[in-house]
């Protein structure tokens, strides 16, 4: 394919996130500012097996920016995974016209755009809309900064029930294999105890803990589980483990679920929407190709998806210590 | 006790709700304005027998309509079910010079309240303060009106992703025993499927319905379970058995909890609060004792406390025949 | 007209309000589980005269309860006052089949309505689709309890800032005519003033009160005003006598303006939608027309549209008196 | 003063915004964490000024990392401009034995801060809290997120009701002096126009855009307008200037005022206070005087405080590019 970008192709892929619509519109926006034909494929990869196209204007993308989940819809795609279903993909692509394809989803997303790029020379590039965070390259993700608000705002609910009663309260929230947004969410809503894949504090210390912390005088307890924690096999466990050996505590259990995957994306994913579509379309039309679009200190930025694909599990230590000074 | 009421206790008892700090903010003030004075007592009958009291003036209210929770804590007091333990809280309010009390809660605090009154002959009248709206003798019972938005935003935001992807989404709600915030939160969001206790569609049923509604040209489906709910022993069984049956479906589980009985009062709540509690203390002015406050047709009521205890359990026919045509 | 109805317009007009969607949502569906067909009507009246028509099927109201505006677009029609236009649109909906109409709106809609139907025989049925909450034969229009709450919310945010200075606010909130709003969101605010059209306060009364609200040891007021009141020529001229007389404190004003009119509607307003339309649609299968659904005492009730027209002016005595207690 | 700290002072100062009661709630934990003595002084350098002040320990700060405003009320003090206030203010805190204090507050509060600091040798960090992120030395000030989220809530429920009709909304936001609020909001909202006092766009310019906004195809636009705007003399002004010579449009004005000021803060605005109360306070005991704590690159930083005052006016150029595409 030529680098002079005639028309570009958007999907989502893989799990949605709040922010995946700002970031479409902003790609068809762009594509219409350009004047590059911008085709919207419906449900990811499968989609461009299927063929499912609309072209888009700058007028389809009308009063999206401020909703949640995806106007393309997503999906994840067995299919694609085959050589033969990545042929046809291609077929459609070429068929269809398009030069280029813009994909904003997660690290499967990403390894699977990589590999389409490598097998049929398509240029692509990335945007990565993830609740999860855990993407290199890139600061913060598309959806995040909602999620943590989402999640804040239901424990901030559940904490005037548990500030009016003596109680202890679970909340799984998700990450199951990274904390991020068990760490930040339980920061933010001021949690007691905050439980992450990346360390297991074990049965024996959170009791301990919880016992520690009544005696300094707290009447009430929240603690944050990130669904891959493995202090407990899940949480109603943990809920049963506690009942068992702090028999003063009533425990209740809240499983927020994919309520953490919605909402209106917040201002903060809008405007990163904003600027990431931008860049991803003047991007392509630079003749660059396998980045995914990234804001590194604030700034716009690329990132080879090769790298960006492998995942980012480090565990934040400055935070996890300012989590430990707060529940002093 | 003389019917010249000089000072009334205030207190909120049983599970709380959104709603309770209003009424005590209004408790407080038609006290101040009719130069009564109120005491609060603290975490409900417990507080009483521990003559845990505090004198509030009107300006110690301030800033709390918008508050979830109670300022005056509340909790489940086992002590107050003896005779020894009711003469204790009896002889506090006689030492603090208390000649009535508002007592804001539930049919269990409300059944306290009459027992107490019987006993010891001390004015009481009820505030109806939870979430499930089933106390007879009011058409509406404080909090319920705002854990029915909180559960409609949490389930919207479901419903984003929801159709975003192919997907059933089981919601856990609050009701044991009544299905009230499951049928009208679920007509409210729009659920595909709503499980009360009064009703067991049987698991048979559920998968019929489902596979009808995907055949419809639905692509996702959001089914609401009230707690109490017999279709299933509950919400994790239910999903297993829907992924044995459905295979085609992903099922995903949100377990609501007790965020459903706390955030910020909605604007109803804190009219009503307010308007109850005018209309408990001057009841108390005039004399009547052992009376629910309660709102029928838009107009303040008394509700002899005996009825208000009962419970009420009659389901809405009309609301749930509207459900069924919303899924058509 | 016959009555054996088998094709149902249904349209939007007059200055739209949240619960618009969700009508319009069961209006179709209500169609669908009739075997009935439903279409409709862009614009309002406007689009009745221009033919602006869409078929709506059960899944084409797929995922809109949740969403403020209307699907349907709104406008006034001036066309349709004059009796050409009238004979326009009469002509369409003959042309198009539709043996009845169902219009949401507020009282101007309304008498539109009934116009057209004395003129031509057309059978219609009003759903009352207003914030203003001003239409006499139901207790609540659509809309009105969701904008209380957008007020309410509002004004917690000032709250929190005046609470942490010495100030003033005035808060201006929709009510021509009535004042509804800003008497029941302002005592669900806690505002410690409330001007609405019904009453001239007076300025010279509004500053003695201010002054005895300081004195009695408050440090900030918020004051509610409805954009009709008449104690100033409007807010800014009250901040500016008031800053005059009253000079301690400072004053602010926020003017929430058509933030009012937006907003996902409430779950009341959805669940009252989705009865609503229910009712209007087999009331006119039973042969009914020229009325208006509404509630009353928590029923479905019709009222002769006739009767509708006439808005609601009283006040409610009982909160205003409420409103005088709450500010002790 | 010397540097083995023992007690800290903490005030909050100017304007509040959402974010200084999660950051008192840090300082005063951090304190207890290091077994430092930790005094709240009321109302800013007033109550320091007066000696008002209270013990704060870990318990007294439960429950106020999800409140707007600020629990130590804040407040402007004409006195502490004088030397003589300062020298009391200065009495008092060696009186109560403070060793250095914490000022949250914007670049007012910390010319004061420096000023007593250079007078007195008192030991001084500063937290950025303000709304318009308009401080050097950091990205991102405690408030500014929350203030977002709060303008881009409002202007949704606003495009509900424009989407409805053919209408010109103005929306005037907070920012005198600085546009970053009215541009972050605007990109977020989808704002057809941002007009900010960095740019006189000119009222003739505004009129031609939207001229040609509308024949793109667009029946509805939303213009945000900073305080500070220089276009016309203010919103109305504008409103009265557009009607003039666009009569095709009706515009309509929302002036947010103050509730942009309040609100729960957001996940991010805690946890950045968080951050920087254990930063302010640690940087104290390293005898470390006269910084900022700032992020810079999601680090936590210090800037000398006389960097710091010097405000932040600098347009983001990128982000204006943003906002042109986006509005094809």
């Amino acid at each position: 394919m030529s680098t002079t970008i005639k028309k570009i192709g958007v999907m989502t892929s893989g799990g949605d996130s709040p922010g995946m619509n700002p970031a479409i519109r902003s790609v068809v926006r762009t594509c219409a500012y350009h004047n590059i034909e911008c085709v919207g494929i419906y449900r990811g990869y499968q989609g461009l097996i299927e063929g499912d196209f609309k072209y888009l204007d700058a007028r389809s993308v009308n009063n999206i920016i401020n909703k949640g989940g995806t106007i393309l819809k997503s999906a994840r795609s067995q299919e694609f995974r085959t050589k033969e279903g990545r042929q046809k993909a291609y077929d459609n692509a070429v068929k269809e016209g398009i030069d280029a394809l813009v994909v904003i989803g997660g690290d499967g997303s990403f390894t699977g755009a990589m590999i389409f790029s490598d097998e049929f020379g398509v240029s692509v590039m990335g945007i990565p809309g993830t609740i999860d965070n855990d993407i290199h390259g890139t600061d913060s993700t598309l959806g995040y900064d909602t999620a943590l608000n989402t999640v804040v705002e239901a424990i901030d609910k559940i904490r005037d029930t548990a500030s009016s009663h003596n109680r202890l309260f679970f909340v799984e929230v998700m990450g199951r294999d990274v904390g991020h947004i068990a760490l930040n969410a339980g920061v933010g809503a001021g949690a007691e105890e905050i439980l992450i894949p990346e360390e297991n504090l074990g049965k024996d210390r959170l009791i301990e803990s919880l016992r520690r912390s009544r005696q300094s005088g707290k009447s009430s307890s929240i603690v944050v589980v990130a669904e891959g924690d493995k202090t407990g096999s899940n949480v109603f466990d943990l809920k049963n483990y506690v009942e068992e050996n702090l028999p003063e505590y009533e425990v209740r259990v809240s499983v927020l679920g994919h309520m953490q995957r919605g909402g209106s994306p917040s201002c903060w994913d809008r405007v990163l929407a904003s600027r990431m579509g931008v860049k991803a379309v003047e991007s392509l039309m630079e003749g660059k190709t396998n980045y995914m679009v990234g804001i590194k200190e604030n700034k716009m930025s690329l990132c080879p998806i090769d790298k960006a694909v492998k995942g980012k599990t480090e565990i934040d230590m400055e935070l996890l210590r300012v989590s430990d000074i707060m529940t002093t």
